[in-house]
């Protein structure tokens, strides 16, 4: 399956300002472009572009006063398959969990694991390790959050969500990814482009947050917020929580004025793949 | 100067439970190490060691149900001048900084950076950008927040430490460090040895922390619980914040039942040194 | 100046709910009232008032299943003159305050007093006390929170406020009574009708909230959000916050469905009047 | 049974300072007193006192600068029996609860009740209403807060008792409160004398927080932290939560250097009885 994914954002630049950016695809998946994946920039600015200690491929810049333009677009091979599920993956002790996953069961700003231990263990802590507890988790905050555009907030916390009980997308994760964490299970937040392939309903189309967590010597992919298995799932980083992967950070003052994304199958093959 | 370090550190461990300490003197001391840095266990146990994503050396191991004693001691060549003092530094624009230094500009879960870019930039933006800013946040900091041992508590934030007005040494750090990085410097939360060579007062010893500012395209020390320059400080790690950097991290149930640090000058040189 | 005030809101109703109104005008205002002050239920239900500990008429009925519909409307007879200013107003020493006002100098819900004893010392005590200081605090608010009605929410507390800097009217008005209460100004939340008379942009309506200070003996107007002022302010109800004196609470589901509100000086006396 | 009680509390006032305190019988067990209840100040102060809006009798007076000490004692005439019991008690819908009760299911300082909705609904929701669903509160938090002195702080709420587990009496009543409030049941909170009369362990003395519970028509007596009706319980204040009867509070510097509380049976009957 062949995706095209792209966006076009827009913002209003009141005093030359320094740039960061997560939209590029992430290194893990430099196998499955079609096409070159460069974000191009109105005006053209000078980028540079390095990778992070989370791995993801991040782009700076210094946005000059005025309108600025930031845009896409690739084409990415998917598997014709949904997210994999294994339902027999084990969780891993964490004397046996790789040094590098480690920083995945810490605190983080959206995800006070310090604070769950015990709802954390409260409400699952009775639950069969392994897959179906990080299921189960998910299926609780599906069930108790509501979505809510109109509900979000930079500085929400999971602690936040668990008690105001709506959100969007971000805030479902947080809240899963911080049980997980206090239930020793390894989870780090995700951020990407998911497509509405073979789903009935069809929201405008924007970037998506979703979760990992390590199971039996592997990351797998989870999402409190649609809670099924889906297609066409395409990586852009990966983080603690959402300070980490922030699709742009200004440091200081930057207005979005337009924003718009896509990801949609495409169903001609393209001419580069036939010649 | 020679200045001996060690630890004895035991705990009571109800159940088997997987543990990360982090009592290595940093990599970027090792050639100033005079006798190896090696941390015993009581019972002798497996441990591995590995340097975390913020360049730490960091140790894990299972501790068994029952007794746990974590020694060790290691002897350090430090320079016979305090920390550094260079008053012309100048902060470096967000676009000129580092790659690896931007993830010390983020929220983390002790530093709500987020919630302080107002009240910031109102205590300190019209500052003169530089090392005087820096150190007028450790002043303001110093005298305003009030050190209480029995004040301490582990899920303290920036904000708490700002409203409350008391705490231990990484409430200090904390809240420093959350108004510089709302002003774009980056800062990172160290944790080391700290004796008290010089200083009148002499306290029971414990680790002690401060923070690291990127200035002029080098890591500072500063630390605004004793806010002035001190000998013989000794770094052992790094990170985003006290979550990182924990001495010691139970995943289970881990009863600290005695502390000792030791860190003072030793005034004959040892054997090894003469031979 | 005759003002012509009401409101009509309407409700669905999932499941029957008992519930409470402010929705009168306070007590203090009889004697200016032209026409009854009587809330109206579709459908016709059975009402009990009672005056609270505040001092407010409240309204207690049980709302059935299905549409609720409350409207009322009244014509208020008001002075000529905005809110008076009293320059010369001063601080009351603790020991002199009335035994009843002391409630308005401790913690409430989105008051906390204790958090910001230190912020507020810090950013008013070296203000003259009395009037000017108040207004200090009005000024201050005024000018660093941004007014914005898609960032209300109910949890929002004052120390929220302060750190998100954007708000709606209870928003301005728990920072500043907070402000007052940690200087041992006396202060209580107060909402009611305000009309836009003799101001320039015209807002949708709604009710307003506003404060009260307790200067020189006597309890004065202060409007954090509007910062000057205003004709034709028509009290509803005082409390120690914004929980104290919801135009409506309901103790279980009600949805609203329709919300209107009318404050509009009525040119032609009324006929009652003439009479 | 005839219980003495009586404190003797000493400040260092750094600087004049007006002060209020709760420390007298509560006007309910006026009947009990067989001795005048009286408060003393050293040095001799104008005291004056008043029954504030909760029905509490306050002290206030204007503390000098040097020392301060309050004391009092009187003898009050207990039930031989301990805090009642009323399994059948049943709970009020809200539409038929008196006016005032209806204060006591609204948020305030500590007792966050808006973000309390959802987790109480899921922890209690399903118990039977009625007294045993108020003690399946106090089971829980009994059984999930643990007793630290060292642990206690000024400004923890419910929510920070929730997560951290740990407290003092006052911390066990505030979640209980809340937990009640939010399921619509009118909660205070008490604060009074509670001796260790037929318990075996002796812990030093002091005031004590408990709760009371609006079922049935009257306010009956919950004890989150106690959990067993006990003997010899005596009101000083309720309010809506510790905000609201603090023993003391100084509107400015006072800095508590001793505290003696005493509650005892009184084995002889005293002279004035036999007369």
């Amino acid at each position: 399956m062949l995706i095209r994914v792209g966006y076009d954002i827009r913002y209003e630049i009141p005093a030359q300002v320094a740039m960061a950016a997560m939209l590029h695809i992430h290194p893990s998946r430099s196998g499955d472009l079609l096409e070159p994946d460069e974000m191009q920039t109105e005006p053209r600015l000078r980028v540079s572009t390095y990778i992070d200690g989370f791995g993801n491929r991040c782009a700076r810049f210094l946005a000059p006063q005025g309108l600025l333009r930031l845009s896409g677009s690739t084409l990415v091979q998917c598997p014709d398959t949904p997210d994999e599920v294994n339902l027999t993956a084990r969780e891993v002790p964490v004397e046996d969990l790789p040094d590098e996953s480690l920083i995945y069961l810490l605190n983080s700003r959206y995800c006070e694991v310090d604070r769950f231990i015990n709802i954390a263990a409260d409400l699952f802590g009775g639950r069969t390790p392994g897959w179906s507890r990080v299921q189960a988790i998910c299926d609780w905050v599906n069930a108790k959050i509501t979505f809510d555009y109109k509900q979000a907030r930079s500085t929400k916390t999971a602690l936040d969500v668990f008690t105001e009980r709506v959100g969007v997308c971000r805030d479902f994760q947080h809240l899963a990814i911080t049980f997980c964490r206090a239930l020793n299970i390894p989870a780090r937040y995700a951020t990407g482009y998911l497509g509405d392939i073979g789903v009935p309903v069809r929201l405008p189309m924007d970037f998506s947050a979703w979760f990992e967590a390590f199971l039996d010597g592997a990351w797998w992919t989870f999402d409190a917020r649609n809670n099924e298995p889906r297609l066409g799932r395409i990586l852009m980083a990966v983080g603690r929580d959402a300070s980490d992967v922030a699709l742009s950070t200004s440091f200081g003052q930057a207005n979005l004025t337009h924003f718009f994304v896509v990801t949609e199958e495409e169903t001609s093959a393209p001419a580069r793949l036939i010649a």
